[in-house]
């Protein structure tokens, strides 16, 4: 199941895309449609917070479109509405790990900056923008706006001292992320939050996939193109930490909590990597991709 | 004015504390038996996002209680309320401002750490416990928990390029942040984060002071007592970045909130800076004064 936060007709709504990405069902409005009381949350935190009860209150009313032969009617072209990011709204900031791919952390400076231990740092929740919105350009504030593929887990179950055995449990699906990153900004602060944390540089969709999707989280191709030529190109099976492992050690001494954002790293190919650096400019398309998500794109203002 | 969020048989209330500190107005309580309807949010959040507006109704009932000479039977004895942090869940990490007074980024290391740009960091919003709460020791993930005294800046109005001279009409009022850090997470994981994020190691309150109490906050003195003794003595005249600049330079980019709360960096005395060490032990009693604000007070968990 793919999951989307659609605005429709100036309501929100929690949805499912269809298998061939065309179509899309508004939860609520298809639960009203069958008559019986819509009670599905209106945001996807809250859906997400219901844990396996949503999940099977979403395959009932899936059965039951199935048996009916409905899909037809209810199903909305995709087209038709606007996705929004997710979960457009974060109720606090996404936990980034930095430097989780080896070729990246030696893109960035040398063989001495790939780290012993998990490193995180956060993005505030008014970076967030969905597909296809536009970053701003912040060409006021920084000179060096880069871009960072990266695959975005979320949590879906409540958890402190999660180990790394269980850590997939608590896991409700994945995403793609744009850790879009203001690279002198980053470096002049010291600490990674005010150059990661410009508003909009938070892309992130089209839709979360839901964990029973993907068997390994750890080895999916994920790939990054820039008006498209192709930048960035790995596996998330090269990551130095493995989301049980980041899941595990984040949560050690703090809650994990439902609707929970971690964007596991970038692989090598970022714009500051190359000699002369490739940093975005006004206009520049980025898509990324990520085997049994999607595609993630979004414009820079021009 | 000092805005308290408090907890009085089953609900949670914004009220005021009054001059002496002995006794509590909680508004709505009080809206109500003066007959009108009753329609102060029942959040600090939704109350400072109202703006001039709320302060405006707070005065209005205030002038109100003081013509009817009804203090008396409107503000309940403080000790009958339980003080939550003002704000007990924030929309998004707390920002915190990594070495701004000199001497304490010597102790952390040499001359050196002083910073020369504004270094920002943040604590996840699970980490909010409210004054008298128990810190949790931690045991089983730090050898070296250690206290940071902070004056915390409550930002009031949404913004961003906010201009230096500008800044603090952007600001609602002032609070105290105790910034628990474990120091062994905080220099292993590189960025601050997870040693700066564990549950319940953000002590905040008692209340926040209307920046109408308070002309100048980079000149409030702070003191910082553990079990007693005097450990961090300072004034926030010593800041190297005033709050007005940290505003400005933070929101350059990034859109400031009603709601969002900085911590504003500790001074030099925190237990790391002792030869030998003096990091926090089970029971151990911490206690942050800043003038014209109070004092916050907390346990660590024994």
């Amino acid at each position: 199941m793919k999951f989307v936060t659609a605005f429709y007709k100036d309501q929100t709504f929690v949805g499912i895309v269809d298998y061939e990405e065309t179509g899309v069902l508004l939860l609520n409005q298809a639960e009203e449609i069958r008559g019986g009381k819509s009670d599905f949350p209106a945001s996807m935190t809250e859906c997400i917070a219901l844990g396996d009860t949503f999940i099977e209150k979403v395959n009932d009313l899936l059965a039951w479109i199935e048996k009916q032969g409905a899909a037809s009617q209810l199903y909305l072209p995709l087209k038709e509405v606007t996705l929004l990011a997710p979960i457009p709204r974060p109720e606090k900031n996404i936990f980034c790990v930095g430097k989780n791919y080896a070729e990246h952390a030696i893109e960035m400076g040398s063989v001495e900056d790939i780290p012993e231990h998990v490193m995180v740092f956060t993005k505030a929740p008014t970076t967030v923008v969905g597909p296809n919105e536009l970053v701003l350009n912040h060409q006021n504030v920084t000179n060096q706006l880069d871009y960072e593929g990266e695959l975005a887990v979320i949590i879906g179950k409540r958890g402190r001292a999660i180990k790394k055995e269980e850590a997939l449990d608590f896991v409700f699906g994945y995403s793609i992320i744009n850790d879009v990153t203001a690279r002198d900004l980053q470096s002049r602060h010291k600490q990674f939050f005010i150059g990661k944390s410009l508003d909009t540089t938070c892309p992130f969709g089209p839709w979360i996939v839901h964990k029973s999707m993907i068997t390994n989280p750890n080895g999916l191709d994920i790939e990054t193109r820039i008006n498209g030529e192709v930048r960035q190109t790995s596996n998330t099976k090269n990551f130095i930490f493995q989301i049980e492992e980041v899941i595990s050690v984040l949560s050690r001494g703090m809650t994990l909590e439902p609707g929970d954002i971690i964007a596991t790293g970038t692989p090598a190919g970022v714009g500051k990597g190359f000699k002369p650096s490739k940093f975005l400019r006004p206009g520049d398309q980025m898509e990324i991709r990520i085997e049994k998500i999607g595609t993630l794109r979004n414009v820079i203002e021009k």
